[in-house]
């Protein structure tokens, strides 16, 4: 997440200064041959992973995983920290390469304004990235959009499949905060406007083409993934899917190109591949596996990082991602800022730049969670304290004292004002845990069923005491048990900023119940979707959007971004 | 259009088997300084027009429209046509560029399957352009709704503006055929859920995002145009623009790379330059203007299409973009075939391979109103009669007889099968046409208002009686003249399939009134548009579509394109 800096110096202004190198260069310290290679521009290159060097005689890189606390409007830098370990383990002499998601134009245009880490820790070229890129989440949607266009027009066009319009749960995304589209009738206007139906549109990075672009191995199995997803059911109550609508082929050419890792270097020149980009909190979080994979045929270290908390992000890499990859993390890196847990303790965004050791003790609670979550998942964690400018020394030492106490390892990570050099005891712990030769496990076995995944992940992670299920969650746990799918894995749609599922209970709260609203079996992707409280996989935009302080200025230069 | 061979060859095996240049070699060819060009992979560049060479101290180049009498299922091969004779442009000494629109992903899985022309004449590399391209299309339906979902924001966050939820005009966007989202209901779901309304979705290529895109002279003027896009009214209804909600600064950055202008090469090297692609039925039909100019200062000759029969694409080509952009032809060119003149002669499609020399005499009805309506404009037109494997020589013979009574230039072009080698004869006559000096000149003056510019339209171009407004119609007719708008170009939206508005009235059709339903002005793109009859702004799908019989085979290669 992009920061604010003391000096007035915003990331787009960084950005801007930095000096690129031409990405042939990168590509080839990063051992990618040039016929591997696809331009986009200067700066930005696709690879063709079927044309990368064969996997070396040594083992594949091992995975450093990036999360975090539970996140806080003012933000926690992990994207930043993500950047300048890699940056600061490359400068160690260790062969790095970072991955990451790509940002959504969602939150660019909503709060965010950016989403490629900050300061002297960003992947570049910053602009493009946070724009368009090199089309990849265009091209999911219109994947999706054109499977949601082939739904309705076989309705229209005398249904042969006999699909009930008021079972189809595939909806039409836009790369877009649009709250107006949540809720919505479609096929109005007569017999020329299709067949009137409730319907909704998701934002893009929560949709399931989104999750089976990430979790695909390969160009094959991308297509079956997309064949296999469940668009709704029949009258009689058997589920349909893309490939019954005859849609995979077509979905699958529209991501052809899109599929292919997009390489990219920070500032500090260090490489990175950006691909793919569900959001955590209502999707599973973490870059592509087609990146992750590559990444670890080129490197000895690949630096990634799930998504907004521990409690999202990792607990779905490690149960969804890796399980299926076979890529568990060997290192996880916990970001915490004095800023953030100064909120968990019960200070208001207004009052963060001001010392309050008692808020800052309370709001460990929050760390402590996620630690012991960590230890849980079989790794030994180290917590990086991401610098900012208004944090005191005396408040950095009470958490690495705390940390320490406890036998966990911990950096102050100065990665915003000083690149990878910000970043030199950071790595070292790293190294360090990397020498104890742990790997990660998933927290629940695959043969438990649905609704014991869900008490398992609430009771343990979360720390709740138990899960309530509406009406119709009750029901569709009903059928994901009668049509077999009671062995994937759950992707818990949860609010980012809480345990629990309710954004305002901050800390570490206990004995609360969780409230599942309603479960969706993306059957291409391979796992459950389990929305709980008032979650929404459709966000709005803020009162005041960041997009209304964007502009092209008089030489062509983006302003606004940040 | 693509076209079927009889060899059995489908314009995707033929582009297939096509060796292209690196692209920085077209560029080379084209005059095009390497500091001017991106690189999209090897053989897609977009050039940036403010590092081309200063104009040459000649002349810009000469416009050469190839436009068509109205077009059939047949297909007529205007594409191809204008690929040609490019080509053989090319091949006979004149600096020539050709000028195309960019094909839209909802006519590719629609029925087409593919725009980049056919046979030995077509751009490359198809697969992309026909898919993603450079992603220009998808910048655009991003920018559209942006603003749209500012609009819904604004109501949500208190309206200060004050506007009226039943008076918002602006449309959200897709690249997509999907007659489901015609007529929709937005803003459901209780409180979060936005403020519920009427609304709908029309085909990007129908946007005036798109128009202003093709509109723009630079940056600046793009910005500016984005601006003055008026969205909706007040409730005491005065106008509201995408100025007003401060959209347009974030809309020009979301544009600001898709808005240079794409370089690619046909199979016989030709550079051509792919930007824009407003469709001619609905929206105004030509690539955009910064490509054309770009063009201009490259060659001597650019050889442009506008889309669909010469009552529409020509006419808006001449009375809009020419109009403003100061390029009006100096040659035009009017694409016929054997099969399409003998459709508009009565025979069905399944006839067409049938010598029939009645019919192709009754057919002659329809280019001779062509062929009229371009004489009109100021214009000796050169017929190209596009040759099919089906078509006899004494049916050629037959109308090229015709035109020759009648004065009119003619050459049969074999294209297709041949590239530009069967482009010369038409070549050969388009250098003639080009030595008379001519230019066209707008059908109507500025100074007409709006409901006189379309009378003389449809008495004129069309050959009908006159105009009938619905009430809604006449409504915008008032409002136009209050708002001072009457001194904007029309740009009508009609079917393609008939000089009347009813799309079976085949050959040319007399004493026919017109039904003019609504008025939408686009005062971004700078005209008024109006809907006639029951033409559509968002396409439908057809019973089999396109998409069905595509998918990427085991070695990555698209099949179903054609």
């Amino acid at each position: 997440m992009a920061t604010a800096s003391a000096t007035g110096n915003s990331d787009l202004e960084i950005a801007a200064r930095a000096v690129m190198r031409p990405i042939q260069e990168i590509a080839a310290t990063a051992g990618i041959p040039a016929e591997a290679l696809e331009l986009y521009g200067r700066h930005k290159a696709k690879i063709d992973p079927d044309r990368l060097p064969a996997e070396p005689g040594t083992s594949p890189g091992r995975i450093v995983l990036v999360t975090a606390m539970s996140p806080t409007p003012a933000g926690e830098g992990k994207s930043t920290v993500t950047v300048g370990l890699g940056d600061a383990l490359a400068a160690s002499g260790q062969r790095t390469i970072i991955a990451l998601r790509e940002p959504s134009l969602g939150p660019v245009f909503g709060l965010k304004g950016g989403a490629t880490g900050g300061g002297r820790a960003q992947v570049l070229p910053m602009e493009d990235i946070n724009l368009h890129f090199t089309g990849d989440f265009h091209a999911i949607t219109s994947a999706n959009n054109l499977l949601a266009a082939l739904i309705d027009n076989h309705l229209q066009q005398g249904n042969d499949l006999g699909i009930d319009p008021r079972r189809i749960t595939f909806k039409r995304v836009l790369d877009m905060n649009d709250r107006a589209l949540r809720e919505i009738v479609i096929g109005l206007g007569g017999t020329s406007g299709g067949i009137p139906r409730q319907d909704g549109f998701d934002i893009t990075v929560a949709s399931e083409v989104m999750a089976v672009f990430c979790l695909a191995r390969d160009q094959a199995d991308l297509k079956e993934r997309l064949g296999a997803i469940t668009v709704g059911h029949t009258r009689d109550g058997r589920p349909v899917t893309a490939g019954d609508l005859g849609a995979a082929g077509a979905m699958a050419l529209l991501l052809r190109d899109a599929f292919k890792p997009n390489l990219v270097q920070t500032i500090d020149g260090t490489p990175a591949l950006v691909h793919g980009g569900p959001f955590a909190n209502i999707a599973h979080g973490c870059n592509s596996v087609v990146a992750t994979q590559a990444a670890r045929r080129l490197a000895d270290i690949v630096v990634t990082e799930a998504g907004f908390g521990a409690d999202l992000g990792a607990e779905k890499f490690i149960d969804i991602k890796a399980r299926l990859a076979n890529c568990q993390p060997s290192a996880v890196v916990v970001v915490a800022t004095v800023r953030a847990l100064k909120m968990h303790g019960g200070v208001p965004k207004e009052g963060l730049g001001v010392r309050d050791d008692d808020a800052l003790r309370a709001g460990l609670a929050n760390l402590e969670r996620h630690v012991g979550n960590v230890r849980r998942l079989g790794i030994e964690p180290v917590v990086a304290l991401n610098r900012f400018a208004t944090d005191s020394g005396a408040e950095l030492d009470l958490v690495a004292q705390w940390c320490r106490e406890r036998g966990v390892a911990v950096a102050v990570a100065d990665v915003w004002a000083r690149g990878g050099a910000g970043g030199a005891e950071l790595a070292a712990r790293v190294l360090e845990a990397l020498e104890r030769g742990q790997e990660a496990h998933p927290l629940y076995p695959l043969e438990l069923n649905v609704a014991e995944k869900i008490e398992t992940i609430v009771r343990t992670v979360y720390g709740g005491a138990g899960v309530d299920y509406s009406v119709p969650a009750l029901r569709r746990l009903a059928e994901i048990q009668a049509e077999g799918l009671d062995g994937l894995p759950v992707c818990m749609a949860k609010t980012q900023y809480s345990f629990s599922d309710n954004a305002s209970r901050l800390g570490a709260p206990e004995g609360f119940t969780l409230h599942v609203r309603d479960l969706v079996p993306k059957t291409g992707a391979g796992f459950i979707v389990v929305l709980t409280g008032a979650v929404m996989t459709m966000p709005g935009l803020p009162k005041e959007p960041a997009a209304l302080r964007m502009d092209v200025d008089g030489g062509g230069r983006a302003v606004g971004l940040f």
